[in-house]
């Protein structure tokens, strides 16, 4: 980094210090907006193995070298405010449970996403199965609490990694009728997901109107891998809707302190919101910037930490200044049982996201052993507190899926 | 109530729906003044047995009808943001221990306050005494993350009442230099606590620096009992400072709405704290409301629940247009021990109340049981937490208390 970089580095850092600041201080945000924009034009962000997206950069003024483009983060910023819709409406098959999701809005709350083991309600400890799948989509669709059903709650170990998609699709089609999320495992899995829920759901989409909310994740530091890109052109070319991450492990991915972190994850993310609008102008997005300290000791993240609380707070004041929805996350945790350490962590993170006033709320339900294990009982403690928030709608049973569409998804799999 | 005031609550009502909103909306905070004015102008608020206070309010244009005074919110809101600081030093024995409160200063943070009972490290529950208060005064000084070592953080059982103020002074004085709370027992404790602290502070006060805050608290619905109004007086005129605070439980001493709550707990402080700046202009204070959901099954108010963190989020708001320094609550919750509902409980509030801007936290460490109970174990947990937040500074053993000013309190102590 250049040698005057420590200004907008110090002034950025000053402005957060270790406290959350609820007046606005548009020109404390602007000193991180500032320091991200040096990041940008001087260090530039990698886009793994994808021409298309470094030709589409170099058109609005992006200088490549390599997989390497740097780029002006007041073009970035004037593209997604210029196109980027400040609330959308995420669809359900049942309408009656379709979900705004920013501006003022009430945070939409989804259970966690991704985890490998399950810890059932009689304390087995069990690798993830389709079975457990469409039980878990089944209880995510009862939960009072949750008005999305998310994605990949536990992972399939005993289904083929291609056929996930489709099967995931099947649970969350058939167990419930609320929206959820798409599918990022290829560009095709995110086309032919998109599609079939598009005739499950059976409405024609207006504009600021999709089915499905995808996680793109970058890979920090200041990297975007092949397939998040790819899967970020298919979807905005859909119409469906983006949610982009950065999610930092502060002192191993990122900066360790709070606002070096902010720093690097809006500059990735602002890349990723910016490249959505250029596919599709007005493609819905939410932005997630999230850091969680990375515990040298353990080698492991250390959620529940306050540095992550503030940057949630201050990543809210910089999506609300950019004009877009966003991201926080639910009751995660470091714990491996649902203990004191567990509720404690979790209900910060989840008190932080909720203050911060984020949209969608992803990891609500669930969470275990830094996000390795969802817990049937912790699922259900943290969706009685979800609850008394109040958003949902009561629980019925799901409406029944369209005969043809299970017949079509399955049919697919039969082949596949 | 007159059958216009439903405009008002409605409008109240409407703004604070069931979410946090984070932009500003001061006509929606506006809403929640302009309905406590109806109260304060149509319903009064009762003080009783003090007439010297309700001559006060005379004097600027309050109706009395016996011992209830009807008020103009906008008259009590312009003495208070002409006369109360927007911050003050809080002084320790210790001038390193020193803590501002108020605008950008970090949170103060106070254990538990009031508890009965204690749970000792192995888990024994015994009734407090004035061997465990000493300890207890010591751990809160080594706890990093506690920047105010309280006020009575468990009830001296084996001390008669009237010994009690001074026996805790004498053990915040010797076991810490940190900054603490003032007596509340009577006005003559108040005074007592005052001075001798005074002495040991030794350190003449300027203007917006005192020693001392005392916790003021409204008896709600819409009443002062005699001994916080004779208390309130004598600590303004001594210049130490007051939280006047409202602590209601939702459906049995205010509202069950967040909004009504919000209504009668602006209308109570209105008045507590207008007549600290009518005794003395500039005194230091903080606002406080705070209101919890009752249990009428139980018949107990339910801490955690997430509308006392949307009274919180904005009594925050509130308080800072009236430019006035703002009271929390910490990790409080209604386990009965210190398992996940404690965590998420207590965590939740917590991180609201941080996130909320508040300035000075009460209850931050040990609370357990609705607060009747104070546990070590849960103490040293919560303490570790916000020792992550990152104002603390490091415990020294604390500085030797001036001979002079022990044998002063031991004195008097042998003459009651």
């Amino acid at each position: 980094m250049s040698a005057s970089w420590t200004r907008e580095h110090h002034a950025a850092q000053d402005f957060v210090a270790s406290s959350c600041r609820p007046e606005h201080d548009e020109a404390g945000l602007e000193s991180i907006e500032k320091a991200a924009d040096r990041v940008l034009e001087e260090t530039g962000i990698r886009f793994l193995d994808d021409p298309q997206t470094i030709d589409m950069l170099k058109q609005i003024g992006g200088v490549a070298s390599g997989d390497v483009v740097r780029l002006d983060g007041t073009e970035l910023r004037s593209i997604i405010r210029r196109h980027a819709p400040a609330k959308f409406l995420l669809r359900g098959r049942n309408p009656a449970r379709d979900t705004l999701v920013g501006a003022s809005a009430p945070p939409v709350f989804a259970p966690i996403y991704g985890a490998p083991n399950v810890v059932l309600g009689n304390g087995k400890r069990v690798a993830g199965t389709r079975q457990i799948y469409a039980e878990l989509v089944a209880a995510a669709h009862a939960a009072l609490g949750l008005t999305n059903t998310g994605q990949m709650i536990c992972v399939m170990e005993d289904v083929p990694e291609d056929r996930r998609p489709l099967e995931m699709l099947l649970a969350h089609l058939i167990h419930s009728d609320k929206p959820f999320m798409g599918s990022i495992a290829s560009p095709a899995a995110a086309e032919a997901v998109a599609d079939l829920t598009a005739a499950a759901v059976g409405r024609p989409a207006a504009a600021r109107e999709c089915n499905l909310l995808h996680l793109i994740n970058a890979t920090p530091p200041l990297t975007y891998w092949p397939n998040p890109l790819k899967c970020l052109r298919a979807i905005a070319l859909k119409g469906e809707a983006s949610m982009v991450s950065s999610y930092m492990m502060m002192g191993a991915t990122s900066p360790v302190t709070v606002a070096g972190a902010l720093i690097q994850g809006y500059a990735e993310v602002l890349a990723g919101l910016a490249l959505a609008q250029l596919w599709r102008p007005g493609a819905p997005v939410v932005m997630g910037i999230l850091a969680y300290p990375f515990d040298m000791r353990r080698m492991l993240p250390d959620f529940g930490d306050p540095a992550s609380q503030l940057v949630q707070h201050y990543a809210a004041k910089l999506g609300r200044r950019l004009g877009v929805p966003v991201r926080g996350d639910g009751a995660i945790t470091s714990a491996k049982v649902d203990d004191a350490q567990s509720g404690a962590e979790g209900g910060r993170v989840l008190s932080a996201a909720v203050s911060s006033g984020a949209h969608f709320i992803l990891h609500a339900t669930g969470w275990l052993e830094q996000g390795r294990t969802v817990s049937l009982e912790k699922f259900h403690r943290d969706a009685a507190a979800l609850a008394e928030l109040g958003h949902g709608k009561p629980a019925d049973l799901p409406m029944h899926l369209d005969h043809g569409i299970e017949a079509e998804i399955r049919g697919r799999l039969a082949q596949s």
